[in-house]
């Protein structure tokens, strides 16, 4: 499926989903798409067109078989075919970014971390962090497709370029710069200002309308 | 400005223009939409209309004063008008976000976290984190705006309604979990998986196409 058929509020309705359907008993063999929108208080056009685009095992009055409908969203979503991704960051944040156990249940396995501040290499829990000059080395070694960006900015397009000269083919930068990468690299910017600013204007267009 | 009028694309762009112009040289006076679009790698078209949305102080053949262009673009990203938030969470994670300064600098005062596992009040470098219990009375005491889910799935649609009892206008949910809030409250979801998914799905179009 194409990347550009699929709308960004469609992306976060699917952990939604699989999240209910998973959630529900064991007995619970059908669901339809009725159910889920009034269940999660969704319309229930949206939900009926974006499990549509995922799944083909509706069937008129019955509804989804829950199993088939759930590894088929697991499918999209991608979480099967876990890809290697690195994170380079520093102290104590990269420490428990690595800790935190989310990314891996989106299909990215989390290979290790890269501390700008530290020559020593060390463990938490079950990750490494390496010095941040071993970072080519772990990053061939483990065919890493993904390089998460969260160093301080100034250092952010150097660690960045780094990365890409590994071969990875994906940046998720969470840092306020913009990156610059090559046409074949994919760039996506993860922006908690932008999120903040947008709650907060729709917070005062709520208050100005009531 | 109404929310309505206002892409996500240009909301997550903006804090890109601040950074990179605050982080010009000081004899730099003016910057011009077509400068900030070639060092960002940026289309013109975009840059010019983005700062049109936000400052009026953009002067033919001279550009933006950058004095004035940084406190518009400040402005409008609600950085100075600082409001008050709270955490809810579970154990390193709730500390990983609060030892995180990044919300500050985007104008979310966080005032403390609540803990769902612990009943001992503790402090995380100059932030507290309360036990769940005291979520009522620190939210009314702080008279706090907006409140960040973050705990585990099973225990979000209740720590959100706790929330909205103490007064909240926002909800921030970084959970995998559709929450219900009455219409006076915004609901903003922030999905990791979703950024996952939609890296990959680029980089497979990218790597399909080549």
């Amino acid at each position: 499926m194409e990347s550009k058929k699929i709308s960004n509020n469609m992306l976060a309705r699917m952990p939604i989903y699989l999240n209910y359907i998973k959630a529900l008993p064991e007995s619970t063999k059908n669901i339809s798409a009725t159910k889920i929108a009034s269940a999660l208080g969704l319309g229930e056009v949206s939900v009926r067109k974006d499990l549509a685009k995922v799944s083909d095992g509706g069937r008129c009055k019955l509804g989804y078989p829950c199993e088939e409908l759930i590894n088929d969203i697991e499918s999209f979503l991608g979480v099967k075919s876990t890809i290697n991704a690195v994170v380079a960051g520093k102290g104590e944040m990269l420490q428990l970014l690595l800790s935190y156990g989310g990314f891996e249940s989106s299909g990215l396995h989390i290979v290790g971390g890269f501390d700008m501040n530290c020559a020593k290499k060390r463990n938490v829990e079950d990750k490494t962090i390496y010095p941040i000059n071993q970072l080519e080395k772990v990053c061939e070694e483990h065919q890493v497709q993904i390089g998460i960006v969260m160093v301080p900015a100034e250092n952010a397009q150097k660690v960045c370029d780094q990365l890409v000269s590994t071969g990875v083919e994906g940046i998720w930068n969470f840092t306020p710069v913009h990156l610059n990468v090559p046409d074949h690299v994919v760039l996506q910017n993860e922006s908690f200002a932008a999120s903040i600013t947008k709650l907060r204007m729709q917070m005062k267009d709520r208050s100005e309308a009531s």
